[in-house]
């Protein structure tokens, strides 16, 4: 029987206050209006960001609020005057969308379309300024405008990319937010020459996945920088040819590598958001050529500084977004670099857990166990 | 009967003292030693590098001292070792070099050579770290190894370039640094695309130069940024369409560039050299595609500030030195291009004196008139 059109009711993990465990509740959601697309989504993976707002340090919190946004599923049913999906579809959604009609989205070089753009205070669909989920007749809010962590929900169709349906979805939903933004960074924006050496500031997912970049791109030196020097034997896997720990220095990062690549290196790229470690990854890059790339969100008081000198002498700074992949063009060929062994997504999946156990995903990523921890809807 | 291996007796415009009109004075100026050339200098212009350290505020005087670095000149005799260059060649010396043997000069995208990249305080040559200018056995310094405000110079032989014979010295010689920088800063650097909105902050001779890449490159739209509400009129010359006078505006100056272009400049070149219109010229470009290009030379003490969310919002911020021009490589195909009438030079030339008359250059620059002054060093 067709769910299409109904109302649908299954789990979801619903965050009612900040930083307290999620808890599974029957939830309703209503079907898909103008634009969008109600989807199963079968596994979904935790990410930094979801922590980050469900903590609701520093931000306005929104609860209570479900959250998820890498994830990968199945439509369900469609909106009004959607074409370009059907049920039955194999998709990622993401937390950033793809209009196709506003002038990012008709930018060779932009991917912040003006009309979906992430927006992590819209706790509401844009149709109708309402949510889709509820309880008892009281809404819950969205998150990213994905949702991920409900076994169904809704999402804008212009955030949605569909996929190969051969790909393993427990696999490439990882694609959808982190490996996507780190991978991008250093393929779409750094481009390392091959031969080149690069450095990553940050060893978690996304900087592993920059790493990655450099390795696929043919660099010959691999730098992670980090805090915590038990993240290089895992670094060894995506690349890293070299550790450096500040903390084992007297002296700024940007000396040390200096030091160590004779004036420089030839790319770096930023993923922890500290406002420090943007400073010192532009600083470390070599005058002349070198090409520095942000990709870490900072805190929203920081301030960037930098001698002027420094850009001068002939130095380039960018900062990238979702490694400037545009979600609905770009993420179906990164699926198929995977299915094609051009990409190898297997390494940053460190944990399990069924949807009944999602409070351990937030367990892990809080004492920063493993990489990844994917989420299995159907447990 | 030729001077070679001699020493040259000739007239010299000395700096004696900080801030002091010039002295023509008759100078020694000893033969070329190994890797070096002595040049007849014909046609010199004045830049504004020259009036900075003339003055000395700010920096370490040196003194006596024979300024001048944008010239037009003909090759004496060469020191040993010198294969490139041979008596009776033209060429435009230059105050960076190319040594054609260092990282720098093998890098594609490089133009800051390891040997010969400007020192500002050295006034000396690198051969046996002495002058070759003397006035009775007592040295005079050199400036920026060019020291072209004299009837002979002598300068190593990475930092002149060979160009055609054809070409007049009296109009190309600004080709040797200014105007270079400004166009080179568009061409070589921001690269606007053909349609595209460039604002250019400082409308002196960089700048204008830098709105006449823009022209060459086919943007549709130039907005000149200056305070001094004069330089307009000239300004459309060099293709400006708009002009914005930050004075004019009780907002910042990026506010007002982002309401006029709904939404930010594709490029920008910043060529005053003050650290807030450095911020200005960043923050005005374009978010998922802006390129902001740093041109005008900082206080030692300048610090540039912005939030890094308007790096991660997908800008870039770079800087050039001398237009990214490898000084040896590119100056000559520069002076073809004005052969071929692809490149006007004339427009910039405002002012002729006889090199008698060198203190009224240094007027006309102080009162901030016209934009070239070409000094010809026979009168």
């Amino acid at each position: 029987m067709s769910t299409a059109g109904q109302v649908i009711r299954c789990r979801a993990a619903v965050a009612w206050e900040a930083g307290k465990p999620l808890v599974i509740e029957e939830v309703e959601v209503a079907p898909p209006q103008a634009n969008e697309v109600r989807l199963k989504i079968l596994y979904t993976s935790l990410c930094h960001s979801d922590v980050y707002f469900w903590e609701a340090k520093g931000q306005t919190p929104l609860f209570p609020r479900i959250y998820g946004h890498e994830a990968g599923g199945i439509v369900e049913s469609v909106g009004e005057g959607v074409t370009d999906l059907a049920p039955g579809d194999h998709v990622l959604p993401v937390f950033t969308g793809e209009c196709k009609e506003c002038v990012h989205c008709k930018s060779e070089e932009s991917n912040m379309c003006s009309l979906l753009r992430i927006n992590t205070d819209r706790g509401v669909m844009l149709n109708d300024g309402k949510s889709r989920f509820s309880i008892n007749g009281k809404p819950i809010y969205h998150f990213l405008g994905t949702s991920t962590f409900s076994e169904y929900t809704v999402v804008h169709v212009g955030c949605v990319a569909k996929i190969n349906p051969l790909a393993p979805l427990e696999k490439v939903c990882v694609l959808s937010c982190g490996i996507s933004t780190g991978l991008g960074a250093t393929l779409n924006v750094a481009k390392p020459p091959k031969g080149s050496t690069v450095a990553v500031f940050g060893l978690g997912a996304v900087g592993l996945a920059a790493a990655e970049g450099a390795r696929l791109s043919g660099a010959s030196r691999i730098i992670g920088v980090d805090v915590n020097p038990k993240r290089f034997e895992e670094a060894k896997k995506f690349g890293c040819t070299e550790f450096v720990n500040p903390k084992d220095h007297n002296r700024p990062v940007q000396e040390v590598l200096a030091e160590m690549t004779d004036g420089g290196v030839d790319r770096s790229v930023e993923c922890t958001g500290n406002v420090d470690a943007m400073i010192s990854a532009f600083e470390s890059v070599h005058d002349g050529w070198g090409v520095a790339v942000l990709v870490g969100v900072p805190h929203k008081d920081a301030v960037f500084k930098t001698h002027p000198m420094n850009l001068l002498n002939e130095r380039t700074l960018k900062g990238t977004f979702f490694g400037n992949y545009k979600p609905r063009s770009d993420l179906p060929s990164l699926v198929e670099k995977y299915m094609n062994k051009e990409l190898e997504v297997e390494k940053f999946i460190t944990h399990q857990v069924s949807f009944s156990e999602i409070n351990k995903a937030f367990d892990y990523m809080l004492k920063g166990e493993g990489l990844r921890c994917i989420i299995r809807m159907d447990g």
